[in-house]
Formats: structure tokens, C-alpha cells, sequence
């Protein structure tokens, strides 16, 4: 028999992706939507042996009720998050459940290095002046990423990348995890202490996981022992920064740039359209405007290959799952 | 007797590299002024051995005279171009002059890089929406630039500073130059003529002269060799391109982005202050306004590491001509 998967929430930068997969999977019938998942769209599944899913939007008991009611209970995530899926109903219901937990490390790790020259060289006060008309080059001048010390805190899948971009710059790269990687500890990146790497580094950048521990590593204790004028990059999770601290910082002008594609207070903000409302939230807006900041909403994952292999691991987690065959990464249930 | 250095035309921040090259020359006295060498202002320079200039303004007849009737023939240019000296004068009055031929290849190879991943991340776009409260991602996803084939013309100073950068972030990357470098052909880069490397990538950009024969070499032909969604980076010289070809490959959507450091009319336009007065160049106007354009106004060089060293280089090319010593890079006269 044809097995069949039917897609949810699928944006239209996944469609092309989709019908890749479908192409290579001839003996799978595919279906999508662009519309979420919900107790009432459920039903467009009908038939199907298993979805793949990506939204914000809760998976409740409801949702899950409502998919299972189809005969449908192995849901495949296009996405690393399951905060949002009801998981006791899940377990009740027999779900199997699948995610995607890295989908493209460089697509994080570019972005922040972008990001970290854009800073360095001053562009966004360049380009507002040639946006205006003047064109004159003194005094926006810029410091070259190789005449840096860049400090990278966590050597994880994103870290690594980072710093293999940061050296092609030509800039000398140290960095601190506390599970050090044997090949890069033999070719002597790492510093004894995060207090080491703020001594020494013009730009920290944090590359680890929002732990309890590592929330507000970044505070005004750590902003003090770094150099002045250093640059910081948040590519990873807001709670790893306490805000306050680094606006504290680039108003004394101890910190030279800072970017921020994650926000403490970012749920419910970032990928929102805030142009006919009130902004909610007055000190983001402040770090949106300043010319030494670069804000981005959550964005730094958003390239066409991740979203390329976000779509084809969900689909072929799926098909593992819905052949009976070990899924590359099941989400535990329950 | 103590030697006597004038140097004209000092910025404020040249002046830092200025006070670092006098403290580290006790034995000479170095005076400066942010004034430009004229018939009038040479006078400041009375008593002094040699000048240290850098000034877009022509150093005519009468300017080199009312140096020579000071009794100063000794002149070290802080930048490359020697254009502006009327070389006829300088002969007849017997100056030595210098420049300083390359101050940062790195300067403008990390500019072009800066820029190439940001036309392929698409910044400007997505700046602009959040600058405007749109705090959505969807759809202006990123290209990565480890995805991307970036093809080299010209492997020359920055050129190859330029591929280290492309390699770092895990770039595929093609070259072609008639001067094939020993090292860079035995790692195979090179591919036979300019049109296997059009066929070929994804990212074209431009290192090479603006020699008679380099004329306009990007024109319609050109980039109708090249790939369907084509990057196209200026960081040379306005000459190289037919600046009208380009705008149609943008408007017919064959080319995905052009950056544009140097321009062909750029003369009289780039390095002046438009905002009080009718902006002179409607095409130029038109591309800043694009959303996948990036103009500069020809400050590729413009960094601190740059800088330093054209004033650092100067005077000592300057203190070895007072001295009689062969400066490191004279510039023939006449
Ligand atoms: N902005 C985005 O779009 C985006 C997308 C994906 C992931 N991320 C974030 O990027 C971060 C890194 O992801 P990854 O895939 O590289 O993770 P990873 O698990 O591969 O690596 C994290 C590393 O951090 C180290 N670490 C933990 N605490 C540390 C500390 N206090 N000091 C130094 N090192 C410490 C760990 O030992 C580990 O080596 C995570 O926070 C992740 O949530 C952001
Ligand atoms: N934007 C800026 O601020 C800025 C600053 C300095 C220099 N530049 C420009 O950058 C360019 C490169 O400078 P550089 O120091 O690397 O020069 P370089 O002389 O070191 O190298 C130039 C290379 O181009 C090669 N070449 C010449 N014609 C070619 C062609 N048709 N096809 C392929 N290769 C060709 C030469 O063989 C040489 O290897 C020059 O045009 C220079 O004027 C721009």
C-alpha cells in the first residue's frame, strides 16, 4: 500500500524542498498546507500515516486528539523546539515523535561572523550616510577582523564554525568550553578561564546553551574584566546576556558593538510585524536604533540550507517512523 | 642638526600614527597641520627637510615652487596615486617624491568579503524591516556562502587575501588570472579563461587593474556568460564595468546583487557631502536605493591598519630621502 505524509505550516521557502523530497520518495504520496496545525485542520491529514509539522502554536491535548482521531501518531518537527507539545497527552496517545536538532551549524556560525565585521567596519553608520547622500568616508573608519583577538565561549558545532570563519579573516582565535575538544586543545585555542578570554579578547562571542548556570553569564562582572572597546556577539539564547549590563556598557562606551540575534524578552516579540502597533518593548527598540548595535530577530538559522535540511530530515524521520524503522532523532514522549 | 618633517592634511585619525612615528624618532621633529598644500599654506612648512602630504587637490606649478622656494624638494605621498602632481614642474625643480603602493591588501579583500556575505544573506532587506518594527523573517531568507562557488578574477594582493576570507567560511573557490601564481596553481585553483570561471560561479569578483584592456570587461556579453542568479563584486575600479549592463542584469533579475565600491563616474562625486544639495549622479542614486545593491563610496581601504601604515610608510620614505638614503617606494619624476 502507498504510505502518504501530509505537511502542515509549510512557508513557501520550503515548497521547493518538499517537492524535492517527493520527487526522491516516488513510492510516498505527499500532501501539504501553508495552514497550521489545530484541532480544526487536523482532518486534512485524513488518510495520511504520518505529518511533519513546524509552528509556535501549542499542540494541545485537542490538536493531538483530533490527529490521533485520524489514526495519526507519528509527527515529525522541521524544528529543534518540543516546549510546546503537550507530552503527557502524547505519551496517553502513543505519539512517536521526531525533531530536527541540527540542521545547519554554519548558518548560525556565518551570521555571527558577518555580523562581527559589519560592527567592526561601522557599516550601519557608512550606510545610513551614503543612504542620506554623504558620501564622505572620514571618520567612519573601520578595524580590520584580523588585527582582532577573538574569544569564542563554547567549541560546540556552532563555536567550531565560527572560529574556522574568523580565521580565514586572519584574526587570532582563543576559546573556552569546559569539555575541551582534543583537536582543538592540541592546537592550542583554549585559555584556562572564562577570566583568561576576557582579558585578552576584543570580541566574545558566546556559542553554548542557555543552562541554568550560563544565565546572565554575560553581567556586569564579566562586562568589567573584558577589554575596552570589545565587541560582544549573542548568536545563541537571550538569557545567556543581562541587557541592562550591556547598555550600561555602550553608554560608558566600554563596549565598543554588540549583537544580538536572541533577546531575553524576545517570545512573543520577534517574528511579529510591529508596524501599525505600539512596539512593545521600549528597550529593544532603543538597541534596534542605536548605530553601534545589530539586532536580528531570531534570524541567524534562516538560511536556505537549513530550511533545505529541516524539511528533508523531518520527512525522511517520518518515513522511518511510519516504516517501523528506527528514526535518526526521536524526541523522547512523555 | 635635528631633521625637520611638515606633514599637511592630517586627519584626525591619522593624527594617532603621526604622534606613534614621531615618539618613535626622538631624532626628528615632525609638525603637522590639517591644512592642504597650496601656494599659500607651503609656507607653513619653513625649516622643514621634507613633506609628508595625501590631498585629492593638484599639487600645481606654483604649489611645488612655493615648496622649492622654502627650499623643500623632498615629498612623500601617504597614499598610492600621483595623478595629481604636475611631474613636468617637479622635475625642473629636481623633487624626489614617494608613495606607499600597498598599505593593507586586507583592508579592501575584508570589505569585499563583508559585503559578498551580506548581499547573500540579503542584510539590507531584512535591516530595513526591522529598523520599520517588521519583525518577521519570512521571507527573506539567507544564501550561505559555503553553498556558493566564488569565482576570483585578478590573484594579485587581494585578490588572494580575498579567497583566504571566501575559504574560511568553506566556500568553493575558482580563480583566473593570465599571471598564474606558482603556489595557488599547484593547489589547483585556476580554471583555463574567464569564461570556464563566468560558467562556473556564483560569486564574481573583481581584483585586476583598470588597464586599457580591462575596460568594461564585465559588459553585456559578460554577464550573459555567467549563472542565473549571479553576485557581482566591485571593490577595484569603476572602469571594469559597464555600470548600465549591470542594472539591466539587475532589473531582468539575472544578477541576485552587485556591490560597488569604485565607480566609473565616481570622480568628483564619492568623498563629498550631497545632503544639502541636488544629488549629482541619478544612476548612482538609483543603485544606493536598491535593496540588493551595496555602494560604498570607494572606502574599501578605509581601516585603522590601512591608515597606519600610509602614514607610518610615509615617513619613512620621507625620512630616508632626507637622510639620502633609497626610499623603500620612490615614484619616478617626469
Ligand atoms: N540564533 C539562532 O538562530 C540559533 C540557532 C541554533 C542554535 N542556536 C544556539 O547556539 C548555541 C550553540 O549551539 P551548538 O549547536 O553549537 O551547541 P553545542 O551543544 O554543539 O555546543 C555548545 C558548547 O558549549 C559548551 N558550554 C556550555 N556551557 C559553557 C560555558 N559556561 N562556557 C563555555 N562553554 C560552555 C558545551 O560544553 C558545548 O561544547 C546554543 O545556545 C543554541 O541554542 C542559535
Ligand atoms: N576599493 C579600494 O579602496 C581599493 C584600494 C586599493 C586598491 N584597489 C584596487 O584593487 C585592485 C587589485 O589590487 P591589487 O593590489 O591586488 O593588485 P595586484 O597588482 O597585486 O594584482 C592584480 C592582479 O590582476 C591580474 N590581472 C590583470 N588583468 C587581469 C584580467 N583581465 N583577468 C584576470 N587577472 C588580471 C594581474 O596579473 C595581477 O595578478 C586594483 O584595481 C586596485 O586599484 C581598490
Amino acid at each position: 500500500m502507498v504510505k502518504k505524509i501530509f505537511a502542515f505550516s509549510i512557508r513557501k521557502d520550503e515548497e521547493p524542498y518538499v517537492k524535492e523530497w517527493a520527487k526522491d520518495h516516488p513510492e510516498v504520496e505527499v500532501e501539504y498546507t501553508d495552514e497550521l496545525l489545530t484541532p480544526e485542520t487536523a482532518a486534512k491529514a485524513k488518510g495520511a500515516d504520518g505529518v511533519v509539522v513546524y509552528q509556535q502554536l501549542d499542540y494541545t491535548p485537542e490538536t493531538l486528539q483530533a490527529l490521533a482521531d485520524e489514526g495519526i501518531t507519528k509527527m515529525s518537527l522541521r524544528n529543534v523546539g518540543v516546549d510546546n507539545i503537550d507530552m503527557a497527552k502524547a505519551k496517553e496517545l502513543g505519539f512517536e515523535i521526531t525533531n530536527v536538532p541540527v540542521y545547519s551549524p554554519n548558518a548560525i556560525a556565518e551570521h555571527a561572523a558577518i555580523q562581527t565585521a559589519r560592527i567592526l567596519r561601522q557599516t550601519k553608520v557608512l550606510d545610513e550616510k551614503i543612504a542620506n547622500g554623504d558620501l564622505r568616508w572620514a571618520p567612519t573608519i573601520g578595524r580590520e577582523v584580523r588585527d582582532q583577538t577573538v574569544g569564542v565561549i563554547g567549541t560546540g558545532h556552532i563555536g567550531r564554525v565560527y572560529m574556522q570563519i574568523m580565521e580565514g579573516f586572519g584574526a587570532k582565535v582563543i576559546a573556552y568550553d569546559p569539555f575541551e575538544n582534543p583537536e582543538l586543545k592540541k592546537q592550542g585555542y583554549y585559555v584556562d578561564s572564562l577570566d583568561d578570554l576576557y582579558a585578552q579578547a576584543d570580541v566574545v562571542s558566546l556559542h553554548v546553551p542557555a543552562t541554568k548556570e550560563n544565565f546572565h553569564m554575560i553581567d556586569k562582572d564579566a562586562i568589567a574584566k573584558m577589554k575596552d572597546n570589545v565587541v560582544i556577539v549573542n548568536c545563541s539564547r537571550g538569557a545567556l546576556v543581562d541587557t541592562d549590563a550591556v547598555i550600561e556598557g555602550l553608554d560608558s562606551g566600554k563596549i565598543f558593538g554588540f549583537i544580538m540575534d536572541t533577546y531575553e524578552d524576545e517570545v512573543g516579540i520577534f517574528n511579529e510585524d510591529w508596524r501599525d502597533k505600539e512596539f512593545p518593548d521600549k528597550r529593544l527598540k532603543d538597541l534596534i536604533d542605536r548605530s553601534n548595535v545589530l539586532v536580528t530577530p531570531h534570524t541567524a538559522f534562516y538560511t536556505t540550507h537549513a530550511v533545505r535540511n529541516m524539511v528533508l530530515n523531518a520527512f525522511d524521520n517520518n518515513l522511518k517512523l511510519i516504516n517501523g524503522e528506527e528514526a535518526d532523532t526521536p524526541v523522547k514522549v512523555g
